[in-house]
């Protein structure tokens, strides 16, 4: 009786697993008509690539939220699983709860309403007029609340809308660590604007050909290792990166008076296809072939760009090669450059232009202001005032009008309320990551000099990567660096390096 | 009563019609993968893409043939239904009971055994060994005769065969039509071969650069019309068109030594590309924004490419521009440029490389060979002694090999056996459409000179493209001619160019 139990349960898994397969390549294919739909299809092609997303996702929430996948998952509940399948089941009753819990016509009216919000945004936008998007950010608000107290009706509503970005860490977590980086940072931020030092800011003024940055940015991700049997470089307004572990893609921008922009943005997706590549490909189309959430995706790119990225050793590397692309740069030194790729605007005021230090007082600031209006402690109508007050207070400046200020962002839009924090939470584990990864490499620092990126992207892989969803994301950093998530490796790199470049 | 019979009946035409958009929505979604895995995906992006392809399909089947669409097309069987409504109906319910009488496994053995036969297929050529094709061949013919068996037992099982490539279009019809190509072109052909005309058929022997033929292809589209907000051009191995009335792309290749094969085939393709800019936006996703099967879908690609850009009045108003782009050209007259697009190769081997006038003879002989091997009248390994039998009654040349005889196609390798005849027949139709055209545009030949294109294009769009799937392809012709599908325009049509070209 025993095996014949055990040979029912390991059936009743792998006819589970068969469903969850099948639900993740309709993702997956819905996921690369995205990348089309941004980097190659024609713009009337809206018309019908919509209707296929669309339809698409209903089929992809239908299959996910029937009674076929409620059986599986109760007939599962207290199996005799191995700890992988019962990971396996972890994620997938996790998004089963949240799916069913919502009902299908709020979804839908969420849905309409982000549709209607985009255009409303980007009007209010183009016209700096935030009383044009008011009216419907009020009203995604209300839904999301709305959708939160279906999803956990006695927890903080906030916490369950950053969950869907963030499912493991939690929102206590977060806060802290968000009001340490602000506590910390600013300080920071005025005493390098009260320094003396001088950098090389216009090292990289001038007009940079953009069929030639391309060219480099096809250099820098030779150098890094990229895969191009399992990749592609395209150009995208708004880059990004997408696929799975056979064909993971990389898009970039490029601003003919800004090299290094197209550069590190390239650098930046790279470390997304590269955490992407990382997933084991024998497990594709289960969470243990998929990358775990956006804290530990960020983690990822920001590593690449900024600690490889926008380290000395790389500028030694790559320095020559940007001027043999670019010989108008023949007499750059190395120290200038590293200056460039470092500097420090404590006047900017857009958060996607803003520097490796003061990008996180723009999410602070957001992070504040979307809490308080899920809370209710903030009118909508005053969201302007709060965020230039913030500006002021945090960055020393003052946003002149909405379109700079609270317009900024299309994430609200989105209806996405809750996103912000997660980019904060990837670089301060990216510093705790690459600080474990200096630990456990002999010579990290000389390999990059040297173009050996093989140690750095296989401890990766070996501590972060090859696991998919099998731990939590608080599971998969002490797996990785035997502590708890910190801030202590991010603020003890910001201060190192960046006292020692304002001399401070 | 009656008019709650008619409400009742409205609604379920109308939940039929949201099941079929959504089936389309689907299929529309996979067309695009599969033009991304042509056209843009990395190699190793197969591993994941055919996963999703295959679960896409399967879905895609499940939802056609599920109960629920049995009980609408039991629901609307009598139903009042108005024309549009019926053809919807017509179509749906045509593809339904295909699907439906194939069992699962059959369609699964079907599909396994054309992905075994593909690698089998690619050595044998390579090897040029056709003993390594033949097991394979053997057991697909088998499959494909229960496959016929399984949708009518009383048919002639080629006959259901050729149906799904050319549902409406009777195999009776068809077989005198092609047993009619071969019993007149044949003599012509070989009075070409006597004939003592000099062609100017090195007028583009030389080297062109891929890259300048890219442009030349671009501007090619302009002229002819192509609307770039709806579609776009990329090269791939095997040029093909794919997508939607919003969104129909093009694909061409190039060979340096052959400007003239990458130029016929982005006009090939744009032919094929403008019948689908041409159905109605407003039936997206219904039969009736759907085109019509392979024959029409053909006649208008070897339209635009054969009755347009092989005539002498193109060449009037394109050879200018191709001097321009390639000034090694500078020379060449509109006569030698004509003669060199037309030139008949009465010793060349390979299909895919014909002239429109043996065309038909590849195209014939294949016919007879999968028709004979079908009945049973022709053993598999006797294949390679009939081709090359054929090859030398029908156009005086016999291959040496097996990879330039029986082995050049892929077709059979994926089971498609009936699909060849709608080439030729996609090209008598193309002579009968121009030649109405002609009669009813004023000054077509004089339209064409000037770059005047909208007058065929919007005689083509109110006669074939517009309609979709509401007529049956015999009833289309019908509408776009007045008279039955007939070879007498193409034959006058090649008779008298070809007379002329080679003073017979």
């Amino acid at each position: 009786m025993a095996t014949e139990a055990a040979a029912d349960e390991r059936s009743t898994y792998e006819r589970f697993l068969e469903k969850v397969r099948r639900i993740e390549n309709l993702g997956a294919g819905a996921s690369m008509l995205r990348w089309d739909q941004e980097v190659k299809m024609p713009d009337e092609g809206i018309q019908a690539r919509s209707q296929q997303l669309s339809t698409l996702s209903a089929v992809i929430h239908e299959e996910f939220t029937d009674e076929e996948m409620g059986e599986y998952l109760a007939e599962l509940e207290g199996a005799d699983l191995d700890p992988d399948q019962a990971a396996v089941v972890r994620e997938v009753r996790r998004e089963y709860e949240r799916k069913t819990r919502v009902p299908t016509d709020l979804v839908g009216e969420i849905s309409r309403t982000t549709s209607e919000a985009l255009p409303q945004w980007k009007e209010a936008k183009a016209e700096d007029d935030f009383s044009i998007f008011a009216p419907v950010l009020e009203e995604l608000l209300e839904l999301k609340k709305e959708y939160a107290e279906h999803i956990d009706p006695d927890a903080d509503p906030y916490a369950v809308l950053f969950a869907d970005y963030e499912p493991y860490i939690e929102l206590e977590t977060a806060e802290e660590m968000l009001a340490r980086l602000r506590d910390e940072l600013v300080p920071l931020v005025d005493e390098i604007a009260d320094s003396d030092a001088e950098l090389a800011t216009d090292a990289f003024s001038g007009e940079f050909d953009e069929n030639v940055q391309e060219e480099l940015a096809r250099d820098a991700l030779d150098v890094l290792g990229y895969d191009w049997d399992r990749g592609r470089l395209d150009t995208a307004p708004h880059p990004f990166s997408i696929g799975n572990q056979f064909d993971a893609r990389v898009t970039t921008r490029f601003d003919a008076t800004d090299p290094l922009g197209g550069l590190t943005s390239t650098i930046h997706e790279f470390g997304h296809a590269t955490y992407t590549l990382g997933l084991p490909d024998e497990e594709y189309g289960t969470p243990l072939g998929d990358s775990r959430d956006l804290t530990v995706h960020e983690s990822q790119s920001r590593l690449w760009e900024n600690h490889v990225g926008r380290s000395r050793a790389f500028w030694e590397l790559f320095l020559p090669r940007f001027q043999k692309r670019f010989p108008q740069t023949a007499d750059l030194e190395v120290e200038e450059a590293y200056e460039a790729a470092n500097q420090v605007y404590d006047d900017n005021l857009i958060r996607v232009e803003a520097d490796e230090l003061t990008y996180h007082m723009h999410i602070v600031l957001r992070f504040e202001i979307e809490r308080e209006l899920i809370e209710g402690d903030l009118d909508v109508e005053d969201v302007p005032e709060a965020w230039n007050d913030r500006m002021e207070e945090y960055l020393g400046v003052r946003p002149e009008t909405d379109a700079e200020g609270c317009l900024q962002d299309i994430h609200w839009s989105h209806g996405s309320f809750g996103y912000f924090p997660t980019y904060s939470l990837g670089s301060v584990l990216a510093a705790q990551l690459f600080a474990h990864a200096e630990r456990e490499i002999d010579d990290l620092e000389g390999r990059i000099r040297e173009g050996e990126f093989d140690p750095l992207r296989d401890w990766l892989g070996e501590n972060v990567h090859r696991h998919g969803c099998r731990y939590t994301t608080p599971e998969l950093i002490e797996e990785a660096t035997g502590e708890s998530f910190t801030a202590d490796h991010f603020l003890g790199y910001v201060e190192e390096k960046y006292g020692e470049l304002y001399d401070l």
